[in-house]
């Protein structure tokens, strides 16, 4: 399996974090999966300081704790993690490439220091309030509220679908200003007026803690804003940080899927021979290979132009649409050839192909990469 | 919604049907779903007797205590049915189709006064051990085994995926007989060696009842086979029975996908108007309609030339292949229109997403059926 | 092949042409269609008198020496004559559902006097004007304009993608009046001012007449217009009439496809055995017949509703988009399955391929249809 | 366009090629193309000196005469020539890949003395006839035989799809010896009982000539016979060498039919704004980028892989099937972004579409590479 041998391009370090964060989610994840899946649960506070000490929070960023490794590295990291479970690679994107990232480009330097070693340890939890209830496409619309009243700022709003947001001991909030535009605060959980609950009867992500942030007259110091940035650019800067976490994470959904499939393929038989034998069979695995060698490709052309410092938010929304897709139809099909075993989660697949329904819906969903690719390419905005 | 009018060629009965299951399902389903889904369970004990008052179990049965309806009323109310949920439409299926048509077809005249009055009325729940473990599109592999032992008879095997299996009040099991060939077996399931054990960790079908029986030297009198068949003939063309229902019922679960996709496009808004303003949205629609449109009229023609006693199994075969794959097309398409709010159990549709995934397994795969109509066109057998 | 058996919805009337219509072009039209398509050619003036004869020309239109068929005998008709090729439907579409229904619904009694026999008969040969350069899909964006000049009428403007443009004896030109909208004008081909050049260089509808007109100040007498309607529902109420052609030829030209894929299948050997014993090609076959099926039900459905006077707009788009697009699957299916040999004329698969390029562009294209349905499912405009 | 960049990949000797084949083709070639479509003619014998002089033929060959590029040089001028039209590109393909490649890998000092430079040249013009009749896809099933007579040696069979059959000085054949295995032989086209004849009505490769090989008794010299190899590996060897060319030309033909479609999306208006303004289109845009990226991402890995040395057939195999869908993706919807306008040879889109159904099935059908892929996925042979 991988025909293309894609990973021939990695070097060494990055093959080194492959292999370590492989082993990780062999040993400490993927057995507990399907229960934490089943019961709806994700220990976020027991695995967040053993990825710390992997270094995988906060892992492509420089300084304060963190490991500051290349663009593919980190890359490859949320493959591996996403190969156990989106909702792993979730937590660890929510962290490093929202939260953290969110501090490390836009914070003082009193909240780099106040916060960043510690998440990077994994010792405190972050999460990133920017999606509100029925408005998850048009971030620009945004109804939650932020006024001075003296030296303070005091926060009023709802946010919804937020990773980590129950759990979290720290919320960058985003919120509107008047006579400024979007403003980033950092918020700490305790802070009173500040709720989280969180979303059950999900089908999808069910080992990851999604929640409802509810900010009720939150009286925050006037340094808690985020000084380094005003406007959209902000949030939207770090969901292009967390699109590229993506982007690679969905090529390890899909070839957990696929790895399954071709097993399964292998061994099991039917009419008396194994499945992988019949040309239906063989015609649905070769298509799921040339869909993720060539997601594998255009991971690591993006990545490569990331750490040379040339990628465009564009090719983030390629990749982003690209991946995502084909890592769906991948587990779609794995799924029908696993046949009624499909639906259990003593495979993998079915919930993969769950979990890939939220990846297709976050940080942009696939029509809204489309339009971004559409104005890219003719030059007009069709987004309204 | 429904362009085509498919309905404008039902008849007052079946109208009445139609009206009936969808009111019952309304009032007395619905409402609970996400709660079933989420817990996994399916209070078959309940409802049996429910939908015996209201003559769906055995439906399209004569005699017996069963309402005698035609097959395209039967078709109609497998339709309303799993307009609310598979699960639904599985357990009457497995009543209706599988166990008492079994009995109704190859059963003697006390084996019939025994179990269907019962079944019609929802006392005595049924249900059909035909698969195996791991060789679900081929049953003519069967492992399971009918021994005679004096006028005795001693079951021996596994079965697997068997809907109802541990709520069963009677279960009939297709065995081997050596010299013979494949015989029908009605198990009462106190008898001693019968077990059921329910299968946990679905993702689809929650809210429905799955088992695997074990039958460990389970000791019947001789009367307990089926008099009326030899071959794997019996149990197939219960399948195709059952598979008829299923037709129907994929056009349900479909359109409650897009039911619930148009609302939401209707008054969702997004960038400042409804999501169904957007050509996006509008194109995922009209492709919609038009799959549940061609659907429907599939179910009728199929059910009118079933009516006229001129259906052909290859018929069957198109319409479950055809129908199934429409709706899961559409409950895939209806997912994304949700976007976050489509993973969640609140809306009907990852449910039906999820539980389509079983229906498109099982009585005959896709790539089983679409072998059945090659061989039918092409006249060459591409099983093996 | 036809496994739903939908020609037994036919009755008698009905087969007898189908029946008809198939000796017809399988006699007449079948051996000549490469020939034709390779030089690009079709011989309107000798085929015409043939059509009449047979009573295909404004066939279901009612007196003036038409055949007042049924929709459903038309629509077979349409079916048998696009089984052969679309360029022969076209034909006779334009000439029957275009040119003469738009005389027989708005003409004057000496308009249909004058030219609905002689065009029946297939003596006289009609063309429609509305289409123009550049805005095919909006034809309310009309640049042709007719100003009256005394009792008379000059007629400006260019009409592009006529199909008989240039063998027509009389054209039907919808053009704009100052302060009145759009009517309709009775054009005789000799008229001074009216010119008629082919468009060459097609690859689609080679065997068909295609045509640009150019009205260069073409005066006619007052009682030129048709006095019946104003506005655009004028064409487009013909349109949809020829929509309804199309979208029982379109299962005409799928057919074709598809029993020249089964034919070469069941004959045709590789490594050993007759292609169509491979499950590759069954699975494709298998497809090919669903499709097939299920846009043969459509057809008649729609043309049931339109015998009983129950149609509507909204359905023919249904059928236009769904059947067409279904056809053009098939065809690029049945083109693999001949292999190099797909690729000539010497089979009619990618010939129809090509046609229904045209097909799906004419008479709305698929866009057009989706968005029609969109709106009558969200009650919201999305075309502009 | 061009998200992903790819092309900033290529080093300066890459790109120089790219440019000037482009050049070259935009003005010797383009110009041309609709007319000799049209014709169905391809002025071999006064393009191969000027491909000459580019040195575009045996590019990839070391020594006589040859250019010696690299496999990426090769592959992009493949691409660009394919841009143009798979005609050209299959001119090239044949004479270098093909009948070049056959006499540099297998033939003997003075065969590649005789003919290499010449053909590199251009002044000599090869084919290569493997493919027989009716067994397209199983060259193993060959029934041209070649048997020693004395020294000579008597060729007898007929070689069909024979891309510049009749316009070539010099054949290479493969048949079968007895005892031996398959042969190749270095036939001149003058050689008593050697004919070829065109296939005419094709609508694919139009511009390119496709013949008949007849071989009648055909007498050669001893050393006539390709001495460096025999069996099927000999011609397979071959075909894996002009598939590496199809992989990079397929990206060429598709990105032509992308620019058409995206000039034609931004200038021309409908319903009062450009067509690239609307979702629907933006949408086809944006899937044609990322097929096309990716299809260019393929490319180059395979070309750098295989100028280090490591590529193997799979990945060749992957390339063809990948890219070659994608290609015929991408013009098919290029197609109907130009409505009307898209069925003419005016603009290259339906030139390509019909192109690449013979791209689609030449060095390995779609089928072929499937379950070459699956065969390397699972390890079990499906073929047959």
């Amino acid at each position: 399996m991988d025909v293309l041998r894609v990973d021939d391009g990695l070097d060494g370090e990055e093959r080194m974090v492959r292999d370590t964060v492989r082993a990780f989610v062999a040993e400490k994840i993927a057995p507990h999966l399907a229960e934490w899946f089943e019961d709806g649960v994700f220990p976020a506070r027991d695995l967040a300081p053993e990825l710390g000490r992997l270094g995988l929070l906060g892992m492509h960023l420089e300084g304060y704790g963190c490991a500051g490794a290349s663009a593919v590295a980190y890359g490859v990291a949320c493959r591996e993690l996403e190969a156990a479970d989106s909702g792993l690679r979730s937590f660890v994107s929510v962290q490093g490439s929202l939260a953290m990232a969110a501090i490390h480009k836009f914070g003082s330097e009193e909240q780099k220091t106040a916060w960043l070693p510690r998440m990077a340890s994994g010792e405190a939890i972050g999460c990133f309030g920017l999606t509100e209830p029925d408005r998850g496409s048009d971030p620009g619309d945004m109804r939650t509220r932020a006024r001075r009243d003296g030296s303070d700022w005091v926060l009023d709003g709802t946010k919804m679908w937020i990773t980590n947001g129950s759990v979290a001991d720290v919320a960058v909030v985003w919120a509107r200003v008047e006579d400024e535009g979007i403003r980033g605060f950092v918020v700490p959980a305790g802070t009173p007026g500040f709720g989280a609950s969180d979303i059950h009867r999900k089908m999808s992500l069910r080992a990851s803690v999604t929640s409802e942030l509810v900010l009720d007259g939150v009286r925050l110091p006037g340094d808690a804003v985020l000084p380094g940035v005003t406007g959209l650019k902000g949030p939207l800067s770090c969901l292009s940080e967390a699109r590229y976490g993506i982007l690679w994470g969905a090529v390890g959904a899909g070839r957990a899927c696929y790895e399954a499939a071709v097993d399964y393929a292998r061994t099991r038989e039917q009419f008396g021979k194994p499945l992988g034998a019949f040309q239906l069979t063989q015609e649905k695995l070769a298509w799921m290979e040339v869909a993720l060698g060539r997601a594998g490709l255009v991971a690591l052309h993006i990545g490569r132009a990331k750490d040379a410092g040339k990628v465009t938010p564009q090719q983030v929304s390629f990749g982003k649409l690209a991946n995502v897709r084909a890592a769906i139809d991948v587990a779609r099909e794995a799924r029908t050839i696993l046949g009624a075993n499909g639906i259990t989660l003593e495979y993998p697949v079915i919930r993969h192909m769950n979990n890939l329904e939220s990846v297709l819906t976050y940080e942009g969903t696939q029509e809204v990469h489309l339009l971004t690719l559409g104005k890219a390419i003719t030059g007009l905005d069709a987004f309204r």
